[in-house]
């Protein structure tokens, strides 16, 4: 059974003092004083640790079924989701036009985060949801939008995102479903899709599918693709349900891990489907989307390591075996508890400090999102759009290793069913593969996001961490900070001139260490925000905080990442500059 | 469906090309020629793909049950383990004086990588029942060697190991289960053990479980700990199976992988023991059989990296999606197999430098145990010492990696259930794990093998090393070898003079950096490997091999490692040198 408390502490002083968002031009966070999102924060808290987690292990042991074509979701599940309803937590960010909160998308992510602490299959079906309301929202029409908005906003009617077929992933030129155009204007969908989570279940009266197809006349690959929204039910004129679409669950995947969602096979069969946003343009409508779903997947990463560190510490504290090298912790005891031998503290180190720079880091991007959004901020756009496959690679790669970390605090108990850790791990494992497997967002940071309007969003980074570091300058108790960002931020630099050299006349020589050099960026995006929370840390100390065991905990951590972990990016740096050569050196056949 | 085939090229390879054992002085080996050892490779490999293989995926989804106090194994379970019997498998490197082959130990952990790779789980049965042999063929009376040995040869007999209770894994001292003397020489025993790999099944007639227990006068901690022999059916004097002792399955775990093994929980109801060794020394009789059992979870490591790594090239040449940047590979098809991505190719190149790397280092730690048994070689009983914690820990978290590494490649497919890389990878997660988690193997190898008979063995490897390299100077070929080596066995050498330093007056000194010491040397040694194995490559091709597409890959191969994996080594003894204060910081309430 899951013990998950949501961490507001930590996601106040994120908030509050290294973003400062109540201070901020940014429209609608001036109403985000302290009192305010501890309000939400706390009531968001309550829902994670009473309602959502406790159905954590029931979801992971008990699965979706398939029954004559209806999916059935666990126990619990479809109360549950009638209390987030009601809660109006599926709306806190949509647009109040159409029932929504109209609050920033940044305090969406904090809540967001401990919903998937608390049950990350379980948040999902509302997650796809948001995603697929967002597209309505940027690319329909006001028809389509009061059509679908506001049952969506309220989740009484849920979302999907269809894009991969068995054949095509991350190749989606290769699209076979198809898109015939009707006299009544709406278009014949017929094909099949694969993976779609959230697919089919019953926890809402309707499921709108965003299902990408191909319509005549438009081309070869991604370029004749086009997006639809299928409905599971037709929607009459008066918005009540009509008859059953012609589209059904083909399966359900037998997966590793969130089997609390349903992941579908989805068959079309001349389903009913009308055209969102401009024909052949469903790459973009769907790319449009893209920054918001993989901060989404990037935050699981560590959220799910947050769930799954919590659990080490608790039984770090209260597993004793074997005693203090340094001398007895716990006479009364046989043996002390484990959190006093420093190779179980290694581990909970390098989970907490992995977390929280994590957290600092996607808040920031969603910050940079609300940005963009509200203020048409350009650069705030280029950074955020740089960011996306950092945050979404390297935060759910490490994410994953730090729930195999906390697993081992636990020793052989952590490998049975009987504890979470199990399923921490395995659903944690699936964020490095959705939404763009991880080599993907490193090709897309490589390939693409580096030379972006010329290269003018990476220099912006670096001249941002140059600017950080040199204005602690005066603060002697930042040097351990900004002496370890600096150089790290100088390796980076280096591989990205190692790009520029070499990849213009062999693009593999970039290519192979494109991989490396999105964890080297992750490095320094965390070793920038591990140096502004010190320095949030310092300043509170100085101005008399009461609190001194949270913010020293908070310095002492930073410099664990920054003495521990940024020494990764040497090495990374290393690999980078092999080149090409020692990657692509064999033929095929010598595999 | 798995496909695994056995490379027993690459294991002739290592056999008679690195460790060139039909050379060697350990009695035995003369009769290890190519030909002897092909045949049996061979012979063990058409098990692997025919018999186990088949059975690896069945064994993970049907799993064990436990019904009416009798666990029943997977369907084909016991007919694959009659196989295994009647070929004689279960017995090849056993006494023939009890009915064994009296084959050099090396030989059977060839045999044992396919049969671990193949199924896992599956081999468990008999690889448990290997090491209690080897207990009792150390440390037990004629007599009972003769009434347990020969039926536990052919595994009619199968064996466990019970050391783990409900409250004491590590930290054995902290046992509770009895040992009271009986008036006829036996022992009742009493108590609970838990994670009894093997512990009850359907496949051999009798379990000779070996438990350890305190019997009266023996002090506290471990030192009053003894070792009993506890079989579930008494034996009769005539060797036949007499009535059920008292002892039962409490219960069977459910585990996140090897599910086709029966970990049990154990209860011992004054059951009938017989002291195994001597009295109060349970712990030594234990220990003597560690090293080969730590080699064994070592190889279980690689094993199943080795099973996955092969999975995903095969998918990698036969899945399409995308082209290769620099020119269409397959113009007839509408994309490319994806194994003309580099960032793929970084995958399979990770994956391939590492299992065959492994495969060197184990089937050489191997040799060193066989040297030290048959010659007594006491340099190579304490290289070996040395050894086995990296062996163990450093492979065991590489081979991890390793497979989720491979079933990275598969992208969505490798999360599904119907591909066998969620398998892989939730087998593999247990290595890291029993058998001495791996943080407690870095502490063996930092806490007490470094400074073991005045650090004799570690200098002896570091010189080792060293002259491994001086012998290739007059070889150019070899300097991008011995080169990353020599700085290698730098940093290694630097990270045990920051220990001896500084862990005498800060033992935390060194144990903070314990784990990434276990690691750092697992570099060099896999560096050692390949260096060796580079030179036996060019050496093949000097002397005019023909097949030198397996010779140059391997060469290209081993580069790959020392390029882009040997830069690690900086990173681990950058963080070594940060000592205590980092990881020690915090106040267990700051967590």
């Amino acid at each position: 059974m899951s013990s998950f408390i949501a961490n507001t502490k930590d996601m106040q002083f994120v908030l509050h003092e290294l973003l400062k968002v109540s201070n901020s031009d940014v429209p609608g966070y001036e109403e985000m004083d302290r009192d305010f999102t501890e309000a939400v924060l706390d009531a968001a808290g309550k829902v994670s640790s009473e309602v959502l987690a406790p159905l954590n292990e029931v979801g992971d042991k008990e699965g979706c079924v398939l029954e004559n074509g209806v999916v059935r979701t666990p126990k619990g599940f479809d109360k549950a989701f009638e209390a987030m309803k009601e809660g109006g937590w599926t709306a806190l960010d949509c647009d109040p036009e159409f029932g929504g909160q109209g609050m920033p998308y940044l305090l969406n992510c904090a809540v967001g985060e401990m919903f998937v602490s608390a049950n990350m299959a379980f948040n999902m079906y509302q997650g796809l949801t948001h995603g697929a309301y967002s597209a309505i929202h940027t690319h329909g029409t006001d028809d389509q939008k009061q059509t679908y908005l506001p049952k969506m906003v309220t989740c009484d009617w849920t979302g999907t995102m269809n894009l991969t077929e068995p054949h095509c992933g991350t190749d989606l030129g290769l699209m076979r479903t198809k898109a015939e155009p009707q006299d009544d204007g709406s278009y014949a969908i017929t094909g099949t899709k694969i993976f779609i989570s959230a697919g089919d279940h019953d926890l809402s009266d309707n499921v709108i599918h965003l299902v990408l197809a191909k319509a005549p006349g438009g081309g070869e690959g991604t370029k004749g693709v086009s997006l639809f929204i299928v409905p599971k039910f037709l929607v009459n004129e008066d918005g009540s349900l009509g008859e059953r679409n012609s589209l059904s669950v083909g399966k359900l995947e037998e997966k590793m891990g969130i089997h609390g969602n349903a992941t579908c096979v989805m068959n079309y069969d001349g389903a009913k489907g009308w055209l969102l946003g401009d024909l052949h343009k469903g790459m973009r409508a769907m790319f449009t989307m893209m920054n918001e779903a993989r901060l989404g997947v990037g935050l699981q990463g560590y959220a799910v390591a947050e769930a799954a560190y919590q659990e080490a510490v608790a039984y770090a504290k209260d597993r004793t075996q074997g005693r203090d090298v340094t001398g007895v912790k716990a006479p009364e005891k046989a043996a002390d508890p484990i959190i006093v031998h420093p190779d179980v503290r290694r581990m909970l180190m390098d989970q907490k400090s992995f977390v929280e720079g994590a957290r600092a880091f996607t808040f920031w991007g969603a910050h940079l999102i609300d940005r963009s959004h509200a203020l048409n901020d350009a650069e705030a756009e280029g950074l955020i759009s740089l960011m996306t496959p950092v945050i979404k690679g390297f935060l759910t790669d490490k994410g994953f290793e730090t729930a195999v970390s906390a697993q081992q605090v636990f020793g052989g108990h952590g490998y049975t069913e009987d504890w979470p850790m199990s399923q921490h791990v395995r659903d944690a494992r699936i964020a490095m593969i959705y939404e763009g497997a991880n080599g993907i967002q490193a090709l897309d940071l490589v390939g693409r996001k580096l030379a972006q309007d010329g290269g003018k969003h990476v220099m912006a980074f670096f001249e941002m961490v140059k600017a950080e570091c040199k204005s602690h300058d005066d603060d002697e108790r930042m040097k351990p900070f900004t002496d370890a960002l600096k150089n790290a931020s100088k390796q980076l630099q280096t591989a990205g001139m190692f790009f520029m050299q070499n990849g213009m006349k062999n693009p593999n020589a970039a290519l192979s260490g494109s991989y490396d050099f999105m964890h080297l960026m992750g490095h320094v995006c965390l070793g920038l925000m591990w140096t502004r929370m010190a320095k949030a840390a310092f300043t509170a100390l100085d101005n008399g905080a009461s609190d001194t065991a949270f913010y020293e905990g908070k310095i002492a951590t930073g410099r664990y990442y920054m003495a521990r972990q940024l020494p990764a990016c040497a090495m990374h740096l290393a690999r980078i500059e092999t080149g090409a050569d020692p990657v692509m050196a064999l033929a095929d056949d010598q595999f």
